[in-house]
């Protein structure tokens, strides 16, 4: 894997998680100032760390992220907000920073104070294990993961005005955790130049293109958050004009391709769903029928179930709150038309069935007038095994 | 089963579902002029009978409701349309009635049209079986059911004025029919007499305290129906004033009653769970918070599993898009307090659960503040059975 340069990145076990072996410290650092931008969960009960963030980004001097699994230090009250800081504070003091240079990501069960004795010692080892190189990324990477089942990381290289850019990013997302509570982080790193507002401007969109067009269950977490890091090591000034319409480019592509890789792992999940929804007035009621769409139960189980059910993925639209002509409605399912003006299309069930037992990804095409807009959502499907794993576990 | 005076019931099987011994054609009838009253799905795709009815109420002569069970009669385009006012030219001919007096109800299959020979001969011998008698309205609420595990009906009687008044209602729905599509029927007669105006006013406003307030898996059906039939047999004027405010209550009581039958009896449901929310600023944001905790997996889960997992609860409210303060929340299980002042308070977990396994209902009390409003939600909770229920048919 290719790495942003002056970057480095460390993963450790610390044994919060229950299993020792588990990584569960990550540590990323910029061996110089760097732009950083922000997009935290919409949640009204917020994890310390997410308040912590909140406030020190957007910014031009971020130098770190220390991250933590096995604990997300949600409902934790006066004493999680002392452990945030003190987390920012001796990663700090390790690597020669101030403490507001620092971003702190916790993710896990909630409502229980962090293990700082553990938490301490995990930065430390992680200080000690700072490299800028690939074995140190995967580690990181490992160390934000509590439920998923494996690393989610995605990259881009381009070259700009002559420079090589590199985009290296690491995500978390399953859906539960802790077992506690959804959460998803994601770590995107960068040698580019970038003003302060272009970074967060252009994190916020890729953030409305990708992470906040995926669900598992729907269930937004205390600790949802998405930083970026740019460090301009790549040389030259802030990038602008064709050259930063291009970077945003890669950098939404890039989010997409690490946003999938959640729902796709979701808990259970045997199907990835595409939701596409085509032919609003606005990408605003695109997208809120996308999500309608994939928050039914019955859309989900029918995928789960291999069934081509067009009543329920066209009755879920029409709950959306959002106004269209019913007359004008038509769905494709993986490309197979079952709904057109309006009225269901004679199709041969087994066929478009067999497609979806085949294919782990399920396009849903709906198209709901003829208006300039669309939007994708990505979801996972709803199995027996995600009700199982949910039900069974006791706090 | 006591009837209001001067209406008629009946059930019958005329063949439209698979096992042609279920009863799926019913038939009420007012042998006086009936002020009708209706309130509809709020789906931008809606069903036939929906359209049909919409146009016909509130008015002050309705007649007759003609209802089937087995075909929901839903994107079925123009021909749908036909069949809708054939079904109520029929009932009108059969009862010599205009076919403006007739309202019409369809539930099951969706996209497929009306077996209309079955249909006709079904409403004939309903015509033919109308009685004033509980036997007919124990036929016409079966009549109406489709997945359901039985009959849904409730009843009140109060005087008012020195005069009798008796209502009796029926409803169906547990989350899919057809097997296609979820649908929510009821019909409430009365022999109370009631201005037109005042009638579909109390009639909204009990569904926006009972029909309104369940959820199974959150999915508005194509066809949800309830209509309120009152024919002023128990004699006087138009009940006005305070005899209209206890009428008032009465309907509210019996439509709670009768709506919390639906969750209760969802597919696959192990517990019924009520949700209240209190210390709203309004009445509409503690019904949005209170919709938000019962749609969301993992509270539903949580309750199948009988774990008082307070986490999912409080952070499924902090995003209902409802702002409040997070210090302020409070949360009580079955009567136990779990969480005080925006932090999680020691309680016993196996006793809380235990409590949990030896109820049918759930009770989850939450307090986001100290405004006035309240709302209440009831739904199912999320088994294992209701993912095998909805994914292993196949249209």
């Amino acid at each position: 894997m290719k790495l942003p340069q002056d970057f480095e990145f460390a993963g450790v076990a610390c044994g919060i998680k229950h299993d020792p072996r588990k990584k569960d410290v990550a540590l990323i650092l910029s061996r110089r100032a760097a732009v950083g931008a922000g997009v935290y969960t919409q949640n009204i009960v917020v994890a310390a760390p997410v308040v912590l963030d909140r406030q020190r980004t957007p910014a031009a001097d971020i130098r770190a992220v220390v991250v933590n699994s096995g604990n997300a230090n949600a409902c934790t009250g006066q004493r999680g907000m002392q452990d945030a800081q003190a987390m920012s504070r001796q990663t700090a003091e390790l690597c020669g920073l101030s403490a507001g240079q620092v971003l702190v990501m916790s993710t896990g069960i909630i409502g229980e104070f962090l293990p700082m004795e553990k938490i301490t010692s995990g930065i430390t080892a992680a200080r000690a294990d700072l490299a800028p190189a690939s074995e140190g990324f995967l580690n990181a990477s490992q160390a934000i993961l509590t439920s998923d089942r494996g690393p989610k990381t995605a990259e881009r290289s381009l070259t700009l005005g002559g420079r090589s850019i590199q985009l290296s990013a690491m995500a978390k997302g399953a859906g539960m955790i802790g077992p506690n509570m959804a959460t998803m982080l994601a770590v995107i790193t960068t040698d580019a130049a970038l003003a302060v507002d272009d970074a967060q401007r252009l994190l916020q969109t890729a953030a409305d293109k990708s992470f906040n067009c995926i669900s598992v269950e729907g269930h937004t977490s205390t600790n949802d958050s998405m930083v970026l890091l740019a460090n301009g090591a790549a040389g030259g000034e802030p990038l602008a004009g064709k050259e930063l319409t291009v970077f945003q480019e890669t950098l939404e592509a890039l989010c997409v391709e690490l946003a999938k890789m959640i729902p796709d792992d979701g808990e259970g999940a045997s199907h990835l769903i595409e939701i596409e929804v085509l032919g609003c007035r606005t990408i605003g009621e695109a997208r809120q029928i996308a999500k309608c769409v994939a928050q039914s139960a019955l859309v989900k189980t029918a995928v789960t179930g291999c069934d081509p059910n067009w009543g329920r993925i066209v009755s879920a639209a029409g709950y959306a709150g959002v106004d269209f002509a019913a007359d004008e409605v038509a769905l494709t399912v993986n490309g197979f038309s079952l709904y057109q003006d309006g009225a269901p299309v004679a199709f041969d069930a087994a066929t478009v069935s067999d497609s979806m037992r085949q294919h782990r990804e399920t396009k849903i095409k709906l198209t709901v007038g003829s208006g300039p807009a669309l939007a994708l959502h990505w979801t996972s499907d709803l199995t027996i095994d995600y009700v199982r794993f949910n039900s069974e576990y006791h706090t």
